[in-house]
């Protein structure tokens, strides 16, 4: 009896408050609820495992591209589920899907909000170099940054998700790549590791004038994944003509929004032509077939490496948020719930 | 003998001091050289009138698309002249041109400087809308806003030369068109005489509030003249995929250029994906036959009206650009030299 009763409980991640400032884990409590029961057209997906990203965070702020996340709420999450049990005729029990089954063990979500996913091993891979960053950082630079070989290319949040593969998609479409990251381990990494040209630890003063000596030919497409000062730096290092990807601002996440944007705007985009344009991958997606192939292609021919970073158990979800925005991950950060 | 002296010697307006804040009048002095002389491949130009830019403030801030203009040198500025001279077998003595004469009776340029010109009646239409000013309306808007019927433009320094022309041309384009100007005047003209659907004086206060009543289905194209405040209240304002021509930046001509850009960059650009990008003239020149033949058949179809504000006497133009600055003209300014 006492077993029948556990397994109809559904272990779950709440926002117990917003934050005002800094986001702590004691913001969130795990508590357990009844097993949610899929309607008609829905489907009941056991989490296999979740996307920590800094737009979790972003959520809590204000309206974004979804509601603005309230306290009391199971925390918003996307990641890969299985499916359970079935009320739409297109799933079958087994599949896995991508969806925003939130931070639980268990989730309701529509078929129509769900993706069926390809086989795929290692299945974290689903929600890295195949999921929403590795496509981000190939359509970003595709269909924005228009990078052309001998180029020179800067790219923020470099040892992220996001970064760490615009970089080396970059290298592999040749330009020169130039890193921004937090820290000289993760400087040193990027370099040894993924073969970036060169890696700059904004941590360690102002930028404007190592990213000078680090890009002497200057920026000619800047992948902006942080926005602040960073952005501002990087406006001063772009050619004529350049192409800034506005892709996230995470400088901007984690506290208020700051009461003013970079000096340069407008003036150094109307001097220099600056193309500024922001990234949001679902307008993007009749091109993700394509993508896939040729991120697969590189993957499996070597070309190209899939930093991950994995933590264990859905218990450990808000420390590896937490750590995630104060930029201890080195590629993609995930957690396995089962 | 007297009048052949007097002949001989060329008035010239001197940019005597730099501004540190506001520019004056008093800036400038007027003084009388002996005539320049064409070397090879060069001519000697007439002045007959003279465009009056907001870049011409800017240019003497930093290096621009030109050097940054030093003080006692004859102030830089574009304008017709007649050939009077040639030493460039390309051009006749009695043709017309455009070129960077500087603010003198007479001026030398490079033969390879000067734009011959069609004739013109009025000659003043060279420089306002078959000059410059329609060109960037009309190409910053087809290749940066890309409006399409039924969308929302705004524009700011709308009663200005670009300004004045964006609006109408958005208007034959199908758009519904809402201009930003300073003071109540400026508005009730842009709506009565020019048939913008809405203006909104930026001087009556806050824009944020006035913008959303005046573009209830927001912005889908903003043409960016002056930066600062405004481009900040139409970053909120905009829709999702909404486009920014970055045109000037007027309003950090006349002072210090200020420490920070406007907020909402680059949070708003990423949510709402948008595209901004700095629109330069020269880069479209392409397509500049193409342009004045529409512009042309606006203007003699008597769907484009042509503001123009025209200053008589040298003398006068440091006065006109001062006034520009302040926002005192309607439409293109020109000082008619002779």
């Amino acid at each position: 009896m006492k077993d029948l009763t556990t397994a109809r409980l559904n272990t779950r991640i709440v926002l117990a408050e917003k934050p005002q400032g800094p986001l702590t884990a004691g913001q969130f409590v795990r508590d357990e609820a009844p097993m949610p029961k899929p309607g008609l057209g829905e489907l009941l997906l056991r989490t296999r495992m979740l996307s920590i990203d800094a737009a979790n965070r972003a959520w809590m702020q204000s309206a974004t591209y979804r509601d603005e996340l309230k306290a009391g709420i199971v925390m918003a999450g996307t990641g890969i589920g299985e499916v359970v049990e079935s009320r739409d005729a297109r799933f079958s029990v087994g599949d896995l899907v991508s969806a925003g089954i939130g931070w639980q063990q268990y989730g309701v979500v529509a078929g129509d909000q769900a993706l069926r996913l390809p086989a795929c091993e290692p299945l974290s891979h689903l929600l890295s170099v195949y999921g929403s960053s590795g496509l981000t950082a190939y359509l970003g630079l595709k269909n924005v940054g228009r990078v052309q070989p001998g180029e020179t290319v800067a790219v923020s949040a470099a040892a992220g998700s996001v970064g760490s593969l615009v970089g080396q998609i970059a290298k592999l479409q040749g330009a020169r790549v130039v890193g921004i990251a937090g820290g000289r381990a993760k400087c040193d990494w990027l370099v040894d590791e993924l073969g970036f040209d060169a890696a700059i630890d904004h941590r360690a003063g102002p930028l404007a004038h190592r990213l000078k000596e680090a890009a002497r030919k200057g920026v000619d497409v800047y992948f902006d994944n942080v926005g602040g000062d960073v952005l501002g730096a990087c406006l001063f290092a772009m050619n004529p003509r350049g192409r800034i990807v506005c892709c996230g601002a995470v400088s901007q996440y984690d506290g208020a929004t700051p009461p003013h944007g970079p000096r340069g705007v407008p003036g150094l985009i109307v001097l220099k032509r600056l193309l500024v344009q922001g990234f949001f991958l679902p307008d993007h997606y009749a091109e993700r077939d394509a993508a896939h192939a040729q991120l697969q292609a590189w993957v499996e021919g070597g070309a190209l490496k899939v930093p991950e970073d994995v933590i264990e158990g859905l218990e450990n979800a808000p420390a590896a948020l937490v750590g995630l925005l104060a930029g201890e991950n080195r590629g993609k950060r995930l957690v396995r719930v089962a």
